[in-house]
């Protein structure tokens, strides 16, 4: 069995590898396709690892709909809709969480934000828009570490993905 | 098929500068109608067009239900609830959201009421009755630029709707 | 007052006939605009005076987001949720909420499935999905009148927007 | 960039590979790994593109909560409410969705059921436990195709799942 799911795997790598080496023409500028998704998870799950931390990983495409949502490893049960909160809160609003946490907070000028999207708005760091060609096109959303961390790893994500390749 | 719509157009144009120019009978005083609603709608759309941000313009009766409500090509997902909940507020307390910002900030007598309400109070400007012969006849809620830009905005749209006949 | 109105209803009735004469650059092939929907949500209101009843008109996005939503006077207050659900299911089951029925009557194979999504999910007739050039853009859904008419109302919205050219 | 990225590829899967090849100490016995989670929607995913339609694939642990998560592109909208709801119900029921719409049908012991959890109870099939050891340790729920292939592709990752071995 294990040399048969070694193969698999092997296989899928090298779909995933030959994918990743030429344009997918299906892909239209604007979209996220949960391959995306999934490798930009991969890789946010690999760098909440080097932490030392389980993450809620959520990614949304533009219209904060979800693509595909990790729980690590004894994460949070909360996290989950936290992170997904987080994601829909960046693609909804066109800004990182941390940035609407500055707006909203008491006497600035969006509090109370936080209230207006039957519990969907999320103010504190750890969302963050995902951006191809200076557009957006989904956002990211952990939850998970402290708040530093959680906006430190939604900051890293957005990072590697806007470094990736249009047609990765 | 764009003559025929052209010619649609025209002939709805045609009827409604008809409504525009004749009593209503059917509009009791405190009511509010799609056709105004959507001709509201409309200029503050080309409003929010000249400030230069997409928003979504939400307009309610006196009893806070919705009537129209417009999302502008590409304005926050997020700004739906927002602008909805905002008129749903000016309608429900009779004040515009900005005057209950004040009211409810720390410390002010109505400190919390943004919870009150399953997440539908907002205490941010971009929301405003609308009134006629001095009664509040339904409100307007906008969101989609700045906390400026929105209670500019909702602020414009109150004044162009008081300054309509009331037989518009 | 009047002579204003008019002559701002006149300038804008050209200006969305000049819309509707000539290309729009910005608008990708799968998406909905404000304009589109508004449009269509005009004609299938003039419809619906037509079978004389009132009805609230949902148009949502190919993601199922609100575009325009119009409650025509004195139309059921229910039906605004009944209109948006019915569009929400649409687009994001990708067929007429008239067909969703049959397929989850009692004994059929998706009985229940209109408990799945939180109350999102209508399975009697008004919902239509919208297309253009066989791709779904969005969907429609229309509330107010029996399901006879509400089917046929919907049907007609469907109708008339794949008549309509795509760069309308 | 591309090399890159085919490099982390590799070395990822270097690194599944060898936890696929030896018992992960970290693991017990009624637990379900991200890891796992999402090996077994990735073999599923595979299953549905050769059966020829996008699914959303949703697992989760024997606490029903979720670990993974995944959207295939263009796959229905609503379906992911579904599909994590399936998951939700065998998990919560111990038994799949198919089962349980026979026991809800009306006249049978459980009709009624879909209407217990405020919209989170399936009652039709695509959701199947997962077993290890005689020992239920999650579910899977998938969403996207006709009934008949949604249940045939759930039992599909249901019987993978259950082949594979323990320390995978």
């Amino acid at each position: 069995m294990e040399e048969q799911l070694i193969r698999q795997i092997v296989e899928q790598t090298v779909r995933q590898a030959g994918n990743a080496a030429k344009p997918k023409e299906a892909a239209a500028g604007d979209s996220l396709t949960l391959d995306q998704a999934r490798k930009l998870a991969g890789l946010v799950e690999r760098k909440a690892d080097e932490m030392g931390f389980p993450a809620v990983i959520a990614v949304v495409d533009r219209a904060a709909r979800p693509v595909a949502i990790h729980c690590m490893d004894d994460a949070y049960i909360a996290s989950f809709d936290i992170a997904l909160n987080k994601a829909y809160t960046s693609a909804g609003l066109k800004m990182s969480t941390a940035q609407l946490g500055r707006l909203s907070a008491p006497g600035q000028p969006l509090y109370g934000i936080q209230n207006t999207n039957g519990g969907r708005i999320v103010i504190f760091g750890g969302g963050e828009t995902l951006e191809r060609d200076g557009r957006i096109v989904g956002a990211l959303g952990v939850s998970g570490g402290s708040l530093e961390q959680d906006t430190a790893l939604a900051a890293y994500g957005k990072e590697v993905f806007g470094q990736m390749d249009r047609n990765w």
